[in-house]
């Protein structure tokens, strides 16, 4: 019953085969083989355009070198308050920006309210140096909090972003569980509401060490080979990376993967809604539910064996909890089995 | 017939294989699973002593946050004037360590002259601030033209390092070639000799993406856990860097593919040597030959399927080469096959 | 009738005479002058105990040094939400930390509070990577919002940085206003009350470019000659700014002058008071008036010659103004004339 | 007698005089005082052409926010190997840059030898992550050690520097020193040659905090405002610094000044040649004398009150000196007294 993380999960059998597979012989390192170049290229086929790939060894390097990218002196970046790279990141995103502002933006559900980001963006009147000058708008997608934006609401924040020549950034450690979810192709959820750079990620779904940043423009990223090098994210064996994205993308894998582990949290957010002894904080609409369970209830379930973690409530929502109460975070992956699901459900009663 | 790099070769099957084996289940991420665990005390095995172990993605991570741990302001680094930190790794070392410098050293056969170490640390008066202050030393071993620091060599650098008191720094990509080619233990080879802090590489000896940088004094890096992760170096599931580095270190296999390699690159000196077409540019000492060859040869070789690259002669040997040479280097690996290797010696006559 | 910021007086007699007088012949430069080596023992005197001084240029160059110096990798720095260093500095403290964060507190009074402060903290758990480590605190004294912290709540923020062994930052850009209004020496108003670093301002109170970073505990500015001289802040000519503290400290010329921009601006605030026109925001207790004025009288006073900045409400005051009024900051300073302030009081009737 | 450097002089009397004057009044900080505005114009007249002026406290923060202008991922730039931005600013070029590399190059008569420099910027290959890219070249002009670059010298490095689309910066340190030894407007000696960005000093010829940074394309300064605030250089009370300018350009003082300076180096240069116990290392052609001593002599020069440092001889210049000799460096400024020169040179005899 080990809910805790899609990152305590291991990789799924194909993709170690692949890794298996390509073990052998002699390639170019550094991204210069032929396996890179041709996943680059479905890269291109996958988001219906010509885009610039670069694989990083972490998420939050992708996230990391997509601000870095787009860096200014006395820049100033906004996502929402809870987002990945403002909590949980070590600060990796000023540092690899040269400390670049994250500024928090506000919204419920675990999404950037346009209003706020519209105020918060105008409190940086252009050329007053005291202030420092926007950069980039970054959005999570699923969000932390396992909800989603809709198209149009990305495309919202897009236009916002258009009107003040800003990037926009996707955050996707969980985009695939977010494609299906909203029944999206990565065109439709991205460039085509106005996503300018994607972190790709693979790794939460069942590869080890997989992830890509994704330019829609590769104009932007023409100083990203040197950000990279610079970063230590370039791999000699770079083609291990490559491998797991072929394996990944082949025969729509990755989309399977997440349907799957969105369906294991549909399983546990239905059950939990018909239980008596927990309640949903929020509805779920990918692979994390967040349940409000009363303490000694949430001790039961670690003594009989279910891992999870508790949650710090959202700023947003202090009244969330009454002092008998904690906040679980219940994440489910491609290796969450069914049974496991529904022994937990039985647990909670 | 491929001698470009040792980077170029896959992953050793023992290692893909371990890989296979831990895909499956649920482990704690970002280095606190049972594996990760048992692999840094493997380590404290390996060096005979408590050494505090992060595993990183690369080996210019490993030198940089090795810099990292050690930094101060207008800090100075020294290193041998061809080292790979300063020539090869896009200034990562002075990125990651906000702007320190990297002064080069001049040495014969690859490594630093002390006496010319020397020279260049008493540069830095103490308190005198223009100048900056000397903060680390750094070794390369095997060197990056294939050479090997004696024992009492390594020893002679860290008595000059003690008397400033400056950490010793050893960036090992190579070091399992370097250990079985000298007959020394890492213990033998590292803290024995005053060296303080190893980046030890594996990814070149057989797997695939499997870094550690080995503090021998914890103390020292008691940072170390914010700037991996603030580096983006923390990887979510670390545990397979963990099983890499378990298989590799288990029954010896890592020390067997170094001798592999190393005798890979004797055949080819022994054969060189014994050619009328080509002459060593100096003795190899691990897994790296240096060859100078006629251009008219070295573009023979190639259209017979033979990949090197040509490199650069060191600036200390300015009148290496004659107008109609080429300096060729060939670098084996566990994967460097023997008939290969007298292909190669055949074709060049 | 100029009443925008104390920065658009120029210097006091004194000062410039002074600088006159130490124009001609031969001193050492970077600080080694015996006139800089003297008024750093004057800093000795002035609060109470041996103290490392380092003169900067700016005062954002004082406040960033300041943290630079305390600096820790993925370090968080708490002040409040309306500081100067998060508001007006441009990202210059990340800048100089590289990268580390200003993470804000809210507080009524333009003040730390210091629940919120002590929960802030808490979300920083030991250890914990992912969420950085705290590295400083930092308060303002005066306020940016014209108000003081009381020695007792200076005193209750410095057992909370004791708590988490976090030093307590002060900046003082208006310190010797602060010091006359309270009444207390530099001694009670720091390090007696649990300060460790102060940025003493005295360019806002009469010199043209003179800010000393102060550390109670020198041993906490070990670094700070090669954090200064690498932050491009150490003046070859440093005895000029030496002279300005010489003149400035010499006879409390410093405190007169701050007793009569305070006593200027309490005018300024009896007189508003006491109009029909205006109303005080909140109550001034240094050298800063915050007027609400309606939009119409603030355009008539602009017409007859007044100058002041509107001020952006602080976000912990939303209904501050209704939709007809405006906020407007008036500030005096050595360099304000009483009949200034009563044409001013005068045409706001 | 003192010669140990221009930055040991104080203040002239008419900068001194004018800093007087305008400490008067009310005045908009930040740089948009009358006045500031008033003498960047005069900088457009100096250049005879338009520029982007900013102000800024030190030598030191013009040469590094010049290169933090340009600045590159895994970016460097080149100079001479004793340029003082090597050798004495405590790595504030890097620490601006965040971590961009000086090469330095090497050259006789302290100037960067073009054939050098094309063969070091040649070791970058364009698009080779690994070394990084080139970024910036910097002259020093006078040079550090006292000599300077001829017209057709600047052109020669010019052409290299255009040839890889690389800005041109001139490091003015003693910039008025130069113009009147050479005869040359501003505009002749930089952009009419190829120089794109100038830091333009005064400090050191009778100002005593007045260094400008002065780019000859306006566009390749657009984000400097955010660099300078960020960096801590946005004086609030700039208008002193644009005072002392105004002073110092006022019916050409400033080249007066620098003749003056010049002159008593020629004689200080005329009777070291003619003396017998000394003897020049080089020609001086600006205002720094380089004489060789004999260590006795030395030694009594300063019992009897002589002022000046000892220098590390060059090190394109290894046998310079006798075991019996030292380098003495012999500076002079407007401040510099005839007779302290005569009495000076009576005492080497």
């Amino acid at each position: 019953m080990n809910f805790a993380s899609d990152n305590w999960a291991g990789a799924h059998p194909a993709i170690s085969q692949r890794l298996l597979e390509v073990a052998a012989g002699f390639s170019a390192p550094y991204g210069a083989s032929s396996l890179d170049r041709r996943i680059e290229k479905r890269f291109n086929e996958l988001f219906e355009r010509e885009v610039a790939v670069y694989f990083v060894s972490t998420g939050t390097a992708a996230n990391s070198l997509a601000l870095a990218a787009v860096n200014r002196p006395g820049g100033v970046s906004f996502c929402h308050r809870e987002a990945h790279m403002l909590e949980d990141e070590c600060g990796a995103p000023e540092f690899f920006t040269h400390g670049a502002r994250l500024a928090p933006v506000d919204g419920g559900n675990g999404k950037i309210d346009p209003q706020n980001l519209k105020a918060e963006i105008e409190r940086f009147p252009p050329d007053f140096v005291h202030a420092g000058q926007p950069m980039a708008i970054s959005i999570t997608q699923a969000t932390e909090i396992g909800t989603l934006y809709q198209p149009d609401e990305i495309a919202a924040i897009a236009e916002i972003a258009q009107a003040h020549d800003l990037p926009l950034h996707l955050d996707g450690a969980r985009i695939a569980n977010a494609l299906v979810a909203l029944g999206l192709t990565p065109a439709e959820m991205t460039w085509k509401r106005g996503v300018d750079i994607v972190s790709f990620g693979a790794t939460k779904n069942g590869c080890w060490c997989a992830e890509a940043l994704v330019f829609m423009n590769p104009e932007l990223a023409k100083d990203l080979p040197f950000i990279r090098k610079r970063a230590a994210q370039l791999l000699s064996k770079s083609r291990f990376i490559a491998a797991q994205f072929d394996a990944y993308l082949d025969d729509g894998l990755w989309l399977e993967l997440a349907r799957y582990a969105n369906a294991m949290a549909q399983r546990l957010q239905h059950g939990i809604n018909n239980s008596t002894h927990a309640r949903l904080a929020w509805r779920a609409e990918a692979n994390e539910v967040y349940a409000i369970l009363d303490k000694v209830h949430a001790g039961r379930l670690r003594e009989n064996g279910a891992v999870f973690y508790q949650w710090n409530p959202p700023r947003s929502e202090p009244g969330l909890l009454d002092q008998h109460e904690v906040l679980a975070r219940l994440v489910t992956s491609f290796a969450t089995e069914a049974d496991q699901v529904d022994r937990f459900l039985e647990l909670i009663g």
